[in-house]
Parts: C-alpha cells; structure tokens; sequence
C-alpha cells in the first residue's frame, strides 16, 4: 500500500509500505477514505532532522473497517468510522474520565512508528475505545466536516472547555490557522459573548468571522496586544485561546489576558521554559490550562451539530488532494498558500 | 510611633517614624493590636539591595479603628478589625468578582512606602473596602486565629480553592512552612481524601498531621517524588498546593502532579522562567493556577469556623513577641527556628 513518509524538513514522499494487517485481537484495520494534514505536521517539516526519518505520517483520518481482531466488538467491517489523533482503550482510569490522551495503553499515531493516517490504510489498535462509527455514507458531503473531529474540531473544542468559556466570557483567540478558526466556532458555540481573532491573513480572518469572530486583530506584538486592550475596557479577555504554539504567541497571550484570566493552550509548545513568575502569571492569579485535545472525549457531543448543519467545521478544508498531491500540500500548508488540506487516499 | 524597617538583608529594625494619622476621607487610622512575620518577609531579608531600603514592613495586622475619615461607613472608632494583605476599594469589577487582589485602586500593603502591619499603628486607604469588623474583644484567645485571615489562613484557603480542591481530589502540600500547613487545614476543610504534606521539619510536619495530612514525605527532588507516587498508585495528586516559591519546589510539583491535575502557587516566585512546555504541561494536560489570595474575599466564610472553635489556624504561631523583639524575630524565622512569629506592638 501507499503512505506519505517525512525523511527531514522539506522532505516528504509518498511511497509503497508494506501493507497494513491486523496483528492484535483489539486491532481492527481502516480502509481510509478521508485524511488530512495538520498544522503540527509542519513543525517537523520545518525542523525534523534526517536521523530521526523516515517517519510515518498523519493523524486525522476516516475510513471503512475492513478487518477486524477477534475481541472488538464496537466496530464491524463495512463501518465507516472516524479516529482520534490518539487512540486508547477507553476503561483505564483516565479514559474514565475523560482524559483518553493520557491513556496508560494508548498514545499518539505520531509515536507509532508503522502506521500512519496519510495512507491507504491503517491498523487501529484499541479499536473499541478508540474509532467511533459514523451515520453516513463514506460519500456525504458531511465528510470534511465530520473528519475535524479526528483532531482540529476536537482541539479547537478543547482549548474553549479547557479555558472556561460560556456565555459569561469574553474570548480573544491567538492565530488564525485550522485550529485557531474553529477555537473560534467553539467559543461562539459555547456562546462567548465577544471573540477577538487576531490573525493576518484576511481570507482566513473572513472565515473567522463567519465562524463567529466579533472582532478581528490583525496586528502582532505590542501594537496587536494595544488594539485587544482598547477592545475590551483595558483590560483583556478573561479567557485567550493560544492556536499557534511559538513564544510569541505566548507573550501576546500574556499581554491580552485579563487579572484572574486563563490563558488556554492548544498549539504545541515549541518552548520549554517561559514567564510564569509574578510579573506574567502569579501577579493577577493568571492560570495556564490546555494540552493535547481528548478528541475522542468530544466526538459524541460534537457530531449532532455537524449532522444536522448547526455548523460546518469542514469549511477549513480549502484544498482536497490524493495521496500524489501531499508533498506538495506540505508546501503549500507551509507557505501559507493553503489552509488545511483533505486528502482522499 | 515606632515601626520595622529593613534596610537590607538581614538588616532589620525598629525606629521611631512619623506617625500615621487619616489623610484621606476613604481612610481608617487603626492602632495594631496584633501582627506578624510573614514567610514572604524573609525573600527580602535574604537578598534586598541596601539601595532598595529602608522599606516599611508588614502586612497583616489587626487591631482597633481609633479614627476614621468623613466617608468611612462600615467601621467605627473602638472597632475591632481585620486588615488583609491588600486593600481594595470593594467597588471595582475585579472587586465585585471577589479578585480583591487585582482592585484597580488597592494594592499590596508592600508597595505602600510610608505604611506596615509590623508598627504601632497604620493608615488604612479604601477602610470601607478593606477592613472587616471582628465580633471579639483586642484580647480574646481567638486573636491569633483571626489575624491569619489577613493573610496566611487566606493564602492556604486561596491555593486549594484555586486547585479545586473536593471530597474527590487527593492532594499533595509542597512546603511546611505557615501556609503550606494552612493549606493542608483548607485541604482537610475542603474535603480532599488525601493530602500528602512534603516537610522536613517535624515539628512542623506533627502539626500539619493535626491540621490534616494523611502522609509525610519528608525526603525532597528525585526521592520525594517518588514516595509520593508510591502513595499515589503511580499517578501523583489531582492537586498540589505549592506553597514555596522556589524553582526546587515548582520542579518538586511537576513531579508529583497526576495527568489533568493542577498545581496551585502561593508561594511567590522566585523565577520568572520556568518549564511548561510539552514534556512538563502540555503532554498531560497539568494546568497552573494561583496568585496572590483575595484575602478580603475569603474572611466571611472562614470567620464562623474559628469563632465556633472548629478549626484553630492560629496555631502556627510559635513564638510572640513585642516591637523589640521583631528584628530577633526575623533571624529566627530564617534559621528555622521559629515557625511564625506573633507581633503585639
């Protein structure tokens, strides 16, 4: 079978693997019909060294079941079913509570080293507390939007729970990628009474808004964090939706977010060490939550809105392509020339 | 009058000043019945710059309002009253949502140059936002107990209500210290099913044991961590109340934090920069919370519990002295010697 391989930075190929089988009785293998790349894919497309290659890539994918171990009993060939970013077994005690990316048996597709969502097909372990099965067709036009709820809705979703939002708060949101633009579809959907987008790029910052953005920023640093304040009495939004992940955009998190705020992170932190001391976070009881979405927490509670077109996450999708096009839908996600791109395997 | 000034590190004294009298129609002049040494005063002592001094010092007090100015209503001269370690205005937004700390016309009793709790007598700004009225007598055995609603008892109360603490949460105490074992008494208060306390002192530890804890851990870093997993089932505390402030202690609570768990600062931080990327937070969904306790918005509900005699927080204080001995109080302090020291001027 087909499946997209990173050597290093700026090298990504697609190539024959050998074919994906269910080894394990909890495994069931997935026929993808739909996957994507992800903003997090292009920090090692910008960075990822050629030792640490050839890895497989892609986390967000859906498809249709087409074997499965003899003890998964969720799930049934013919299925079409959507997969979290992470899979778990969904009984120990954090998927109990809801916490399925800290599952004791289960971890992140980026860490399996022989499988991968931007492929013709992939072994699922887990496969009962880990792939939910969808209400359509593997044609609907319901597709792109239902696929977000492998990783972008879910995280998006994430970082608005995480942070607190209800119709009480009022909500800037740092960056205007995939995640940012449905961090914004979140707040609104909790019903946020002021989202602020501060993003650059007006195609994206238009969707924003149809998503649910009152207001848009599209200056950086000082003068970006100057034009939130002046938005929102001086003193910033109590809660700041963080999409981006770099330290600049931490800072200009510190600088938006009101005294007893939160700062909510969802961007993968390309830091380790960072202000938190009095002057940034302890001065005005500023809290940190965030972290890797529980996606397959969220995935229940979300479809219902897709289904019934309440909303449509999908529309991030601004380029589809077949498994040929992906390195080149690496290019373009990295120049900023596309948005999120779908692909169909 | 006379009041503590430190001049430096580990220069402390007391000295005759100017006396404090009403300057303002919002202010209370109140004549110190009852104050101490807090474990924030000893950052100072250790390190302050000469160049920084002579600074005016303390800032938990209580005592008798002995004048008041024309727009003061809601205490009285021969009043018995509470001060916290801030003082606000009751009114603004931040006020009005109980985050006392962050009022846009108080502030902190440490940057008010020419008053301190640790003297004869203070102004009090914004008395009518700021100062609660006691229902005993200047000399009744409660007296100690109260007086920690100015700061260390609302401190402890703040670092677990910031970490959520429950009848479901186990929590782990970084420090033994006066609000690390305040911290347990709220923890205890609260609910939790387990509160592990991390001191080496055992003194300090006995009485936390009476306030509470269910274990000590008295080793630190690698080894610490590790008896507190074991005590945890290997997943650490939901919760951990870091009452410190140094970067040991933070490391000590990235240890023993359990996935999606919280850890709550009180202690003020000695570092600005510290881990919170990917391997420390972010992976696991820890989130960070604390600050400065709105002791203002806290001494309503925790009043009842020490005039009942169903709590008695004041048995933190070891030593009392007079003015004379605050300087001897402060060595004492910082050599461990003495938990918290009693000052009745």
């Amino acid at each position: 079978m087909r499946a997209t391989l990173m050597y290093g930075a700026g090298d990504v190929r697609v190539e024959e693997v050998p074919d994906s089988v269910v080894k394990q009785p909890t495994d069931a293998l997935v026929r993808v019909t739909a996957s994507c790349i992800c903003g997090s894919d292009l920090w090692p497309y910008g960075s990822m060294s050629p030792v640490d290659g050839p890895a497989r890539m892609g986390h967000e994918f859906l498809g249709i079941v087409e074997d499965t171990g003899s003890d998964v009993t969720t799930v049934k060939k013919g299925d079409l079913v959507v997969a979290p970013f992470a899979f778990s077994d969904g009984t120990c005690e954090f998927c109990r509570e809801g916490l399925y990316t800290s599952c004791v048996h289960g971890t992140f597709w980026d860490v399996e080293p022989d499988e991968g969502g931007q492929a013709e097909a992939v072994r699922v372990p887990l496969a009962d507390g880990t792939l939910v099965k969808l209400p359509v067709a593997a044609d609907s036009a319901l597709v792109p939007s239902l696929l977000t709820l492998s990783d972008v809705f879910g995280t998006g979703h994430h970082a608005a729970v995480a942070g607190g939002v209800n119709e009480r708060t009022r909500v800037t949101v740092i960056g205007d990628g995939a995640v940012g633009l449905l961090a914004v579809l979140s707040a609104k959907r909790l019903g946020a009474e002021q989202i602020i987008l501060m993003g650059r790029h007006k195609a994206r910052t238009d969707l924003g808004r149809e998503f649910g953005a009152t207001d848009v920023v599209d200056a950086r640093g000082e003068e970006g964090i100057a034009q939130v304040r002046e938005l929102t009495g001086g003193h910033g939004t109590h809660v700041v939706l963080e999409a981006v992940g770099n330290m600049p955009a931490y800072e200009q998190a510190l600088g938006v977010v009101r005294p007893g705020g939160v700062i909510s992170r969802v961007g993968v932190p390309q830091y380790e060490d960072a202000p938190i001391g009095f002057a940034s976070l302890f001065r005005h009881n500023i809290r940190l939550a965030g972290g890797p979405a529980p996606s397959r927490a969220y995935i229940e509670e979300l479809m219902p809105d897709i289904l019934s077109g309440a909303i449509e996450p999908g529309k991030v999708f601004d380029v589809t392509t077949g498994l040929d096009g992906v390195p080149a839908g690496y290019q373009d996600m990295a120049d900023r020339k596309s948005l999120k791109v779908l692909i169909k395997p």
